[in-house]
């Protein structure tokens, strides 16, 4: 504390991201990372761009790549955001689309960064509790709010929301705006994009780092209605006039172009999680259906920060979250195949 | 303007930056980048960073680069803050460092971005006049704050002050964070980390787009007393954990490291600034003495719109403000000599 600070500094309690180990022979099931690289043609993109070039100012609107994600979901450039990550892209969004004196409503479990949003930018909020089966139960945001978020599939728990049922809030909530949270909609859930042209309150986040294999670069996105977008862009065009770099641009626009691809190392990655599924059931854990590429896990005679910490003697980390409901849970990446073997005999050793 | 917008978002009036032309045959001389292409290091090391591990998240804290900071000013990377170009860096610091009830305090002539930061945040500023020769006059910030921001050089004039000037207004308000936006000090000035390990309240920032020949990476940096890092580190991680790729810091740390690079390329801009000013008087225009990469330059009976329109005709483009007092002066960056003298024929020709 310092007497220079603005006085929120003080009261701010920053996200804490998963560990990023400087080890390199461990197994990290922590952080939701894909274990495939990207593209070969995202690389070969981000190549093109290493000259002298570097030397100018990017694309402030990084045409190229709001092109690029236009053209995959079949919806126009305008209707398009992009920025730093999709956690700078929700930053905005929590600033510039929350403020409205009634409280934002989210899951209780769920992405652990809304909250600290709100703590930046004084947004009340009211946690909206999962059902006993760890779903979002989406009668009880009937109640006054400032809007809506959530994750589909919900983070840490995977578990996936069917469109109508999103469907079925937006139309209950035509003043607020809803913003679904699809960082992991590539591995088995159907994109709300879909319902975009038809909802003028409906926000759909994206991010890069997960089936587009990208987390070291930094890119998210929104897909919504032009005037939910122009919001957003006054926002970053009072905070930031480039906020992605020429390569992130390059990269990020050819990773969306490579469908093949994308498609293929998804697939992959939904087979691993299958197998790893039953892998673990077959160990005594529950693990909640996840329509992403983690899964949560408990088990019925196991203490999970234990299990944790073993699994972390033996070259192994996952995530484990000191929170009420889901301290008995682990959230495990899903690992290419030999990565998710390592962490069932890993399991059965410290069994 | 939308009823889900944040009410502030309607008043927001967001910065505008210099034109990026698609055109490439033009001689670009309107956003003050480096008419050199960054160190061959820093290509280098970008290029290490393209493999499969660009799956992974970067490093959330830069440690790689605030080491090369730290190592080339003699501090240590708790006093080194970097983000995602120095806009998002003074974007943290006017939220996290400016909120105090009384205004902000920063030349009327300067840089246009930082109104818009007290637009976002609802900050209150005080713009102090320069004197009638376009000087920051120190003695009129002799007045309630609730902190001052200047660029040294400052922007769009290129003029520079000493450092005895900063420690004095340093030492006048104990209770102020003073913040030197240094983004052009490489090019002729003294740079005001010097001072950090004696004013707790001093914070210089710098860019890696100008004298480091990296605009279209967007890195930046805050030097200061790690009270005020600290609360630059609060915002930055309840706003994006992840601010800088895996490509940008290794791009950037090296580029800190190749000193020889660095000092060479700034000599040669240097010199050109020094022939063009030359050049530029025996037209009869008149420059205002620049310590940056760029000239401030009016002309007795020459209109500046007129000029920019001129010379935009002829292929090079420059900056010009529409804004009262400095309306008659033309902004020129400092290109290569061969840019320079195309600059010079232009204006011949359109005399």
């Amino acid at each position: 504390m310092s007497k220079f600070w603005s006085p929120f500094v003080k009261e701010l309690v920053p996200y804490v991201p998963g560990e990023q180990p400087k080890l390199t022979n461990l197994v990290k099931l922590n952080t939701n990372e894909n274990p495939y690289g990207p593209s070969p043609k995202a690389l070969a993109a981000m190549q093109a761009e290493l000259t002298e070039n570097l030397r100018l100012y990017p694309d402030p609107n990084g045409e190229r790549l709001k092109r690029a994600v236009a053209d995959y979901y079949h919806v126009r450039p305008d209707q398009v955001f992009v920025g730093n990550g999709s956690d700078e892209v929700l930053a905005h969004i929590f600033h510039g689309l929350f403020q409205h004196g009634k409280p934002l409503l989210f899951p209780d479990v769920t992405y652990s960064f809304y909250p600290v949003y709100c703590g930046l930018y004084g947004i009340a909020y009211e946690p909206i509790a999962l059902d006993d089966k760890f779903q979002i139960e989406m009668a009880d945001y009937a109640r006054p709010n400032g809007g809506i978020i959530f994750p589909n599939p919900n983070a840490p728990t995977g578990c996936l929301l069917p469109l109508e049922a999103i469907e079925r809030l937006l139309q209950k909530n035509p003043d607020s705006v809803v913003v679904v949270d699809e960082a992991y909609i590539d591995f088995g859930g159907e994109s709300a994009v879909a319902l975009v042209d038809r909802y003028p309150n409906l926000l759909v986040t994206q991010t890069l780092s997960k089936s587009r294999s990208l987390a070291g670069l930094r890119v998210g996105l929104a897909v919504g209605h032009p005037d939910l977008i122009e919001a957003l862009e006054r926002i970053k065009n009072s905070f930031n006039s480039f906020p992605l770099d020429r390569i992130a641009i390059a990269g990020a626009a050819a990773a969306f172009e490579d469908r093949a691809y994308f498609e293929q190392t998804c697939q992959q990655v939904i087979a691993s999680r299958e197998a790893l599924t039953v892998a673990m059931q077959e160990l005594g854990f529950e693990v909640l259906p996840s329509a992403a590429n983690f899964i949560f896990a408990r088990h019925p005679q196991r203490d999970a920060a234990a299990l944790a910490a073993g699994l972390r003697e033996h070259g192994v980390i996952v995530r484990h979250f000191k929170q009420g409901r889901i301290e008995q849970f682990l959230r495990i990446s899903i690992g290419a195949p030999e990565q998710n073997q390592a962490l069932i005999d890993a399991l059965k050793h410290i069994g």
